[in-house]
């Protein structure tokens, strides 16, 4: 059983603003939620439909009816369980290998795919600026798979932060260096700009080497790659040099 | 003004086996629709909520209320215009280049990443199994921004198909050739297959390199890559030897 107060403090959390003063975001369906208690997340409580072996303390586990957790949850189509998790504190910025910094990314769906590909090409740190959708949105959580658990996120004054970096800064941008040409490309930050505008003026005063991943299609065409696109292609040739590849 | 029939007619085309009877599909939003019209697709006709210039002959052109349009929207958020199109006759896959064949993709917004990709990498062939979502489907027309226009799908048994091309076939898979460290590789097939399942045995005999996307991150995590973020990988990999790239 749940009362009705609970069900509004879970659905409060479908907000920033309540995410942060209570410093817990939820998690639904069974992938996910495993995912995270595999992880360094700790969790507050579990919300079941119907009898399931998480492995978890039964004092933290609540049977709810599907018509409760349709009220908890996020989703368009509810699964059978949530969970609510505590936020994690987020670690210093560690520069020493590859960082990416987003510059305003606002769908969630976009961030979500971005913190999977960073956790795929091993990079551990993310430095968003304050505009940045919040990592902790349930959209983004069930797009990350899980991966939000192993990467450290930062959400911050992004060119405050960057200039005080010591490390060379890469962003995207037309007529900048064709990334498959780049010589000595040594690790530093890579910026990736809103899906609307790119990367703010403010910023790309900060960046030392403009890059390119040039077309090879149609170059009368004027649709560019989406932001996730874009990331995964960058990531993919700057990782790609720990091979012994020609 | 549109009668309820029209409005009937147009909703039919959310679904495959309408737009498949009529020849038509659905686009929305202005962004969408310019692009349409500026490509080899064929306007049936647009209706719209208010006076807007497309540069469309005006017997094309209808107004309709917001509440009309809602109902023929297959959006969330209704734009405030609609068009109807006419679906493009295939053409014979052309195996002179890289082709990408898709085993099943059954998620819209994959395919149509997937799509806008190809575009961006100049690949102008795509083959798909019968089984993968259609390209008309609303959601991909709405997440290829036009390039859907500028890529040749055709819709097939994609083994039989698969069997009498005479190229290499490439396909992703755990354990395969790393794809950084290729040698000798000559323009063929690129398979990627369901989200769930992957490349399906069928076409796994087929295959003649295996190819793997190496992860650079924690080894222990079992979450692999998204098909659009693979898709990403190859293609740029594939195609960054036409630059003189070390």
């Amino acid at each position: 059983m749940v009362t009705k107060n609970q069900i509004k403090r879970i659905k409060s959390l479908h907000q920033k603003k309540y995410r942060k003063e209570h410093q817990l975001f939820i998690a639904e369906g069974i992938k996910v939620i495993q995912e995270l208690l595999q992880s360094s997340f700790v969790l507050d409580h579990l919300y079941v439909t119907n009898e399931m072996d998480f492995g978890v303390p039964t004092h933290q586990v609540t049977r709810v009816s599907a018509d409760d957790l349709k009220k908890m949850s996020a989703l368009t189509t509810t699964p059978n369980c949530l969970a609510v998790f505590h936020c994690l504190e987020s670690k210093t910025i560690d520069f020493s290998d590859w960082v990416v910094a987003l510059d305003d990314i606002r769908d969630p769906g976009n961030l979500g795919t971005i913190i999977r590909l960073c956790d795929w090409f091993g990079i551990s740190h993310i430095v968003c600026s304050s505009e940045t959708v919040d990592c902790y949105n349930p959209k983004v959580i069930q797009a990350t798979m899980g991966s939000v658990s192993r990467v450290n996120i930062v959400y911050t004054d992004l060119a405050e932060l960057l200039q005080s970096a010591k490390v060379p800064l890469y962003g995207t941008f037309l007529g900048g260096e064709n990334i498959y040409e780049m010589k000595e490309v040594k690790p530093g930050v890579i910026v990736m700009g809103n899906e609307a505008n790119g990367i703010s003026a403010e910023i790309e005063a900060l960046i030392s080497r403009k890059i390119t991943i040039p077309r090879f299609g149609n170059l009368q065409q004027t649709e560019s790659l989406n932001v996730a696109m874009a990331t995964s292609i960058v990531l993919s040739e700057f990782r790609r040099s720990v091979f012994n590849v020609q």
